[in-house]
């Protein structure tokens, strides 16, 4: 099967060029001006951009929540990603107590085969930092394919700064990432047992518990490990603006920080966040590489409704994102100026695939996988969740008008989606994802 | 008992003038220029300084380490004191497991009484911080006159984050103040851990497990404890720039943060301690309030050599140093022209009785205990362990030249001590020294 | 003549005590508990504070301004400051074309005689720094008693930075300090031709030619000379947080820089000033160290209107504000919690006196001149232009009711102003103030 | 003309890949996995990399300095440039009094014209900014193809503040960007005259007499003049850690400054360089984002000896430097671990051509010049002046033994230059070099 991209707008992470793209065996195999080659389908993509595919490596399928799960499982999860031009995932696997890091692995991808419709890898994340699980970082960077591991601040099964130093310290031997979830869990504890002193447990305290300075603070304590064990490491969901300063800082003074933001965090004026509206800056100047979901679905009635009435501490975190990721970024980011297009494909996509060793993804290049997505800049669409295809009863982001959209999107050279003249109609079969193999960090 | 010291130079925290200070009952009655007055002693102070005697906020009696004590008791630190030019000091008491403040205090009350030759307080280290501690917090500031309370982030009877945060609101609602002993526990277990694996565990390698980067972490992580409850913090024994450039960045955002630091970090370059040189521009700039000695007198030969020489976790900390603190900051502050002798009377004496509610102590002023050090500014003296006081067999100042000695010293009104022509030579009386009930801040 | 206060509660920049005060010949003689002296005039201060007089230490007596001039004359002026509780100030001198600064100095000093009620010196401000003029600092600060000289980054009398390195070097040499007006120049010129180009020279358009990054850029400029030369600088009327950004890092960067602000910058929420409620907190931690007017009145009726109606270029600058310099900072400040009491007299009187070498002024302590204010902290007063004696038609506090008003000033033991039951009356005899020869800074 | 570049690693400023290059009129045609085109010439670069030319942004040919020439013409500057691996550079060209924009550039392209052998472009350097010069600066964006323009903060010719903030406002207004050589003349000046006074005129005090401060402060102040305007600004030749330490505070509050270093800053320790070692931390991070040369050759020997052997400041400034470029920066910057190949490429070519509107130049991609090195990363070369092509009598890098060269250069297709196996041999033709028409800037 071959495939023959005409007149379209190739897009990298630092410039645009009209060119043609060949694909044969879900590789793309050449790019150059009026290429003369036959192909088993040619498109005209004429006034469309040629994008890599987004990629989202902040994911939480079927994550389980107080007797609960995320409601996206690997197939309605990846369906909904194929929909909105996302063309492979990382998804957050947590290690659960005894388990080896194989086993977790293991686990999840049991999960996956069959099911899922495009390529995801996973990231390990440590709750129990057994001597032997410290030993065998090494083999899950070099054998398993997941060279990056997330850890927690926060939380009952989160681990200490010492714990901390020793995988930074063993990341940074075989060419690993931390990642973490950065958050003074005693800031947090201190807050929730004071509101629920005094009897403040519906939901509008949930922000108050959680202020800016306990992640200002973690995170900063964070990077005094990098720099204490000259490693790297790779902030999750970034959320405030003091935390994003500690971040600036220690990347001027040379640390090696990589932050991520998630949609929610540049676009809505909710709760503690200090960055109300879409602030290009931070992603232009490469302060933040990444933008992520932190998809996490759970329905707002009867789940996030009903638990969290009482104790905003039952809440489910998390909210729907895989499906609207790329137009959103697009329109709220390029459209409006806040960023340039070429940025837009670095944070969603070449940096990101960079950044966790996806080395056959992440760019429109001769020998890469052949995930691409025909973006048409000007196609208008109401995000509303009846035509989304994320398992969950809302979006955060109903009703607004977005313009671009995704028109073909294709995964190694098979169409997984497509627009069908009102809303993006899945195509792509079921299994034929595959388990992404990482590669360590340069 | 009267006393009128003529013709002197009477210093401030901010000036210095020349007058005439009449004594009555043990306090300065009256200040002028040619007081005509008749007094049971009459001292011609001209071309000494009139200073206030020095205080001593930091000082560790028979603190007991690994089986044995620190050497001075309240007899023989107290004469020394005294032999210093110190005529009060706060002692640190450490909250045993199971005690309440009251009893903690009323311990070392205790083995004060008939002993203590000048006037002292106590600072409860809080190390069991049970709620009805917590609760006791306003008892102590009230009503058992010890308003301040040290914590430690760092050994085995540390507090957490969230109980740092309860003792900073706790303090902050009475009047109170947290001082804190600032390390990552963390970084230095891990540090010890990994040495030890490489056998690395000579005296050389005690610096090597206390780096730099752990007292900075730590500090910053106290200073966004303290903005987030509005509290104020008093940070011990700063040793290191980098914790200092925190605490100057705290301030600037008008954090209020106390340091205090210690001779030995600014004369001696042995360690860790990035400032080789008296630097005094942070005293000078009001950075740091207070100077203290850290006072903890273990002999060299048989308990820091043998204990250490095979494990340097073994050796006891602390130096001999309340009886060296007013010349060393003299001769090597005032006389080689790093501070002003107005300088070195803030923060040996005004800043550290304000900050620690001394409201009789720390200035010459009517009304004020006459706690008086007449002092010759051209005497010199070469340090040396025979011709001091402390019970202990070294000094780190060995040989030091110093410019600049107290000629006699007065607490309340009694001479304590006087210079003999050599030495300085105890004068005072057993048991003569009181508790001092010290207030809540402003 | 002398003077006996009793009962009262003396206040020093740093602390503040009960106790006597007894004056003889214009000077503190003595101060004590339960001062038995027999003395011509006794006064009970009970509930009252005894403050050393504040100090002024910018203004602008007889400022000319495009024709016409500041209106208080040392007659008005020196009778308005004495009302106010100032008792003494420093005005500025700005040398003429082709003037030494000796003629400079005697210029003013000829107009101050036979008029002036309270002691007064003055600061040349340097705008013709001719190689003699360069060589005369020496002599200003050695024998005319003027060791302070100003200099302007911004109108056509401005220095450049060769000029300031200069005057920087000159004055560490010999111990004087330069003052600086600190804006960029070249930003308001390039301003105010675009407004008048767009045709925009109403009143409201002069905040937009003065932008905050303008003092900034200025500010930064000079503490980079400061640095280089190893020197000491003076900002005069900070009005930007930006500015204060710059200072603070500079001070925590060990640079010797001194800042100051005015009342009207502390409470006036107009133009660009970016500190629109009393903020105590710079002058708390001392990054501000004197409060002082940049008195400069001109009606508002016939010269302020009329001059500036069609271009803001011709509004004179300046506002009156001598005389109610103690009474705001005491009642915006110290009432509403702002500053402590002391830190009021630090700003408003010791700092200023030590910084500016007036030896004499600036506390309540046996040796110094007896500049005295007895304040009575709960008189109510409503400032309002027509019971105040400024020369003037105007006041920016217009029907503010203030809280604390000096009860009885004095100026070297002579009473020069007193409150009559419902305002200030001027008590004190023309002339009789005196040129301060001021010292060299440490 | 068609060529085929077989089996190279092409290296991008983000990415490397193996892939085939084919070019056909000049041109990129395509890329593409084994490739089957039929070419006149086919190379075989099994090994090698395929990189775009490097463009140097910074040189001075032909420069007028005292009365004689910086020693490089068109002719043999771009020869050298063409046998280093450079192939295109933009050149200073300065206006001279009275001259139009349009005079200098026509002056300049008629001095190119036959002689130059690979591309180039001009930033005319504003010395008259005369109105109609302002005015013409838009025209030169749109029309003459140099968009960007140089302004000097120090020198005769400088330009004050104020036409700083013009040229700020116009070239934003219309795509184009300024340059700037950022010292304090003021700060110079006053050493200069200081060390003419000490009669300390040997080579030795030229760095004294333009200290890092210099360089700090002129560019604090430029950063703030593109703050005020909203615009961006390029920091040619930034030398100092001080002058960097601006550049990352203002990055970090999102004014959009560009800084560019040259070799001899990264890797030579004379001076007042404050950072001996190639730190590629700053390239790393994005916050220089070009290498350029500053390439100015003036013979050691008869020039820069004799005219300054009496007084440094009649020593010509700057160094040959065009034709050691790029293996330096990849032997010292890449072989030794400094900075990874793709960032080489970024600081050597992509990004300057980004930042320049130089959208044909700068990387390897369908559409654009075939502008092209054929680099043999393990070839190694001994500088010497001898074997190299610059028209001076040294090199500062003479003996340096490196390691990587080009092997074959392309200029549009063109070879201009290969190693014969000792050295590079130039083996282009004398006027084919065309001026290059640059775009505005996004």
């Amino acid at each position: 099967m071959s495939l023959l991209i005409k007149n379209g707008i190739i897009v990298s992470s630092t410039h645009r060029y009209k060119a043609d793209v060949y694909v044969k065996k879900g590789k793309i195999q050449c790019i150059g001006i009026n290429l003369n080659k036959k192909a088993d389908t040619v498109i005209d993509a004429y006034g469309k951009y040629v994008l890599p595919g987004a990629i989202d490596p902040h994911t939480h399928i079927s994550l389980p929540f107080m007797g609960t799960y995320a409601q996206d499982d690997y197939e309605t999860g990846s369906i909904a990603a194929a929909c909105g031009g996302v063309t492979s995932f990382i998804d957050f696997d947590v290690q659960q107590k005894g388990e080896t890091l194989l086993q977790t692995i293991e686990r999840k991808q049991k999960m996956a085969k069959d099911k899922v419709v495009i390529d995801y890898s996973l990231h390990p994340a440590i709750t129990d930092p057994r001597p032997d699980v410290i030993l065998e970082i090494e083999k899950a960077i070099k054998d398993y394919g997941t060279p990056s591991f997330k850890i927690f601040m926060v939380y009952d099964f989160r681990v200490d700064d010492a714990t901390m130093l020793k995988l930074l310290e063993q990341t940074k031997k075989y060419g690993g990432l931390v990642q973490v979830h950065a958050e003074n869990v005693h800031i947090i504890n201190y807050l929730n047992a004071k509101l629920e002193k005094q009897g403040k447990l519906a939901p509008f305290y949930h922000a108050k518990s959680r202020p800016n300075i306990a992640e200002q603070e973690a995170i900063y304590r964070a990077c005094k490990m990098v720099e204490l064990s000259n490693s790297s490491l790779y902030v999750v969901h970034l959320s405030s603006k003091q935390g994003l300063e500690v971040i600036k800082q220690a990347q001027a003074d040379d640390v090696n920080i990589f932050a991520e933001t998630c949609p929610q965090y540049l676009l809505l004026n909710e709760q503690h966040y200090n960055e109300p509206d879409f602030n290009g800056a931070n992603l232009k100047n490469g302060h933040i590489s990444v933008v992520a979901t932190d998809h996490c679905p759970f329905d707002f009635k009867g789940i996030k409704d009903m638990n969290g009435k009482d104790d905003y501490k039952k809440i489910p975190n998390g909210a729907p994102g895989i499906e609207t990721l790329l137009m959103l970024i697009h329109s709220e980011g390029v459209v409006k100026g806040n960023i340039t297009l070429e940025k837009m494909v670095a944070v969603l996509s070449t940096n990101t695939a960079e950044i966790f060793g996806m080395n056959n993804k992440g760019q429109i290049a001769p020998g890469k996988d052949a995930d691409i997505v025909i973006f048409n800049p000007n196609q208008k669409f109401t995000i509303t969740q009846s035509k989304l295809h994320m398992n969950v009863d809302y979006t955060p982001f109903e009703g607004l008008e977005i313009t671009g959209m995704p028109e073909l999107v294709y995964s190694r050279g098979s169409l997984v989606s497509k627009w069908n003249g009102t809303q993006m109609e899945f195509t792509g079969t079921l299994g034929k994802g595959k388990f992404i193999k990482r590669e360590p960090m340069k």
